[in-house]
């Protein structure tokens, strides 16, 4: 028998799902719509006939977990309660639900934490018991590993390192309704503003000035800046550079050996790193400097988002809130 | 038997060191001049020499594990190298001297950490999960504990909240050559440099007009606050305001149930609660609004050190890394 966990990822438009064997491999995985069905109870109905079935066809394999990766997930309820990008309001029982059709342990987390032991248990932080993981898509996201687990807070609710404040007085607009969050500079959404506010300030040239905002990525702002667009470099230089400093804090309160960078705009590779790197060093107190180590992830974007939830059900037994079978 | 721990508080002009019951009481203390003795042996020799007296008198009292609290006191090597404010040099070998001589497991952390999980074992903190512990003394000090255990990094140099960088250029200089650090505002000696900037800013009579930078102690401060005086009112309320507002960016990291406050700077009361508390409410991310106390710590003054080294001896058995004997 090659016990096997399933990883199930539930996003605001997709949700994505398979079962992994202790190698990290997705032995099947499959889609789908999250806004599809009527019911929670039918949506986890759709995931649980297709994992059951790969299950039944494959007599070989054991289901010994379930890990699930949400946005506002609760660890320690099991439930998401009126998640605002999910179509279904109240309360959600994800793991009484899963645990009611599969009989295995079931771990809930929200989807940078799943992303962090993604890394941990199928990753390059294998071996490493403190670090960080900073997700940079459309904001910043964040997991923190000490001593082998994860940070959850007293709430579920720790590790909002996007939502921590940069700015002594004002600073950019945030979602949240406060200014000068993290993810309003670095994140894709904040290199665009960035390079938007560059664009304003400075008349010289630049490809990017004929992309209106809605229409501009990072990656448009990566392949400028591969290209020698000044002020598409200068805007990588300025995200990392806020980036780096803002790590330097976070050291000092976790002092985690590695940080990890994953999501679209850690895919510009140096554009980011190096600036990133150099603004860690030069801010990090003494004791720190040449210690951590500023890494990218080495899940991939392939299948990352089905081995960071599958991971949740690695988590350390003692550890686990809900082994309801 | 009653089964007692000992805790080992060594600081850089004296060294204080007791037994404690499992109630929190101590039991005997003794105290010893860090200066005082040649080599580092001869003073653990001393330290071993009274606790042993004790426990042969008393022979109803089994000694089940020792605690150490000091500056730069090494978790995992057990060991204190080159502490800047301890007369001896090179490498000392705390954890190995005292299991050599009682046989019991010994715990060493730094003393920040020391005061965090003695809240925890013997004081306010006991059915709480996730907290931050606050010393507010010459400098900052910080003691994170989350999911029932102190984040310890991967250096042994968690929690150094006090050289988070707050500001976002400049700062005022802090003793480890960075600017901007917390601790250079919020601390006794932060508080005494506000209040001085307060009496060069303002024209306005203040008792504290007639006292030296070197003379003036926190303490002084509260008492001219409390008479009335409002330079020194407003020196407290700027310090609750920069403590509260990176409580707040912590919360977001770590989502503690409660922040503890303990030090001379936290024996002010209302004075630096009050302001505290509002600046924390007024910062926090909406999901955290009331939802994180800011209490004072239950230790009080008097054999704090004590029992907080003692309670290191409390970590969990499967997270200690010494258990020589």
């Amino acid at each position: 028998m090659i016990k096997v966990t399933a990883g199930i990822d539930i996003g605001g438009t997709g949700t994505q799902f398979g079962l992994v064997d202790p190698d990290g491999q997705v032995l099947t995985e499959g889609k789908v719509d999250t806004r599809g069905t009527h019911s929670f109870e039918e949506f986890i109905d759709k995931i649980a006939a297709f994992l059951r079935q790969h299950l039944v066809e494959n007599p070989g394999l054991e289901l010994t977990g379930i890990g699930v990766g949400a946005p506002s997930g609760n660890y320690y309820t099991g439930t998401i309660t009126d998640a605002p990008n999910l179509p279904w309001k109240g309360t959600l029982d994800v793991v009484q639900l899963l645990n009611d059709r599969f009989h295995v342990p079931v771990v809930l987390s929200n989807d940078a934490n799943a992303t962090a032991m993604g890394e941990k248990v199928f990753g390059a932080a294998k071996d490493i018991k403190d670090f960080v993981m900073i997700t940079l898509g459309t904001g910043l996201g964040s997991g923190i590993v000490s001593s082998q687990q994860l940070v959850i807070g007293s709430q579920s609710m720790a590790a909002e390192f996007g939502h921590v404040m940069v700015r002594d007085k004002g600073g950019r607009l945030c979602n949240c309704g406060r200014r000068g969050c993290l993810e309003t500079y670095v994140s894709a959404t904040g290199i665009k503003r960035t390079l938007t506010s560059l664009l304003a300030k400075h008349p010289c040239a630049s490809a990017l000035r004929s992309v209106s905002f809605d229409d501009l990525t990072s990656k448009d702002i990566a392949h400028a800046a591969r290209s020698g667009d000044v002020l598409a470099k200068k805007a990588f230089q300025k995200t990392g550079r806020v980036l780096g400093k803002n790590l330097a804090n976070l050291v000092a309160i976790m002092n985690p050996e590695a940080i990890f960078l994953f999501g679209g705009l850690a895919q510009a590779g140096d554009l980011i790193f190096n600036p990133t790197r150099r603004a860690l060093e030069e801010n990090l107190l003494d004791m720190y400097k040449g210690k951590v180590q500023v890494l990218p992830s080495a899940l991939g974007s392939q299948g990352a988002a089905i081995l960071g939830a599958a991971s949740l059900a690695h988590q350390q037994k003692d550890y686990l809130h809900y082994e309801l079978s």
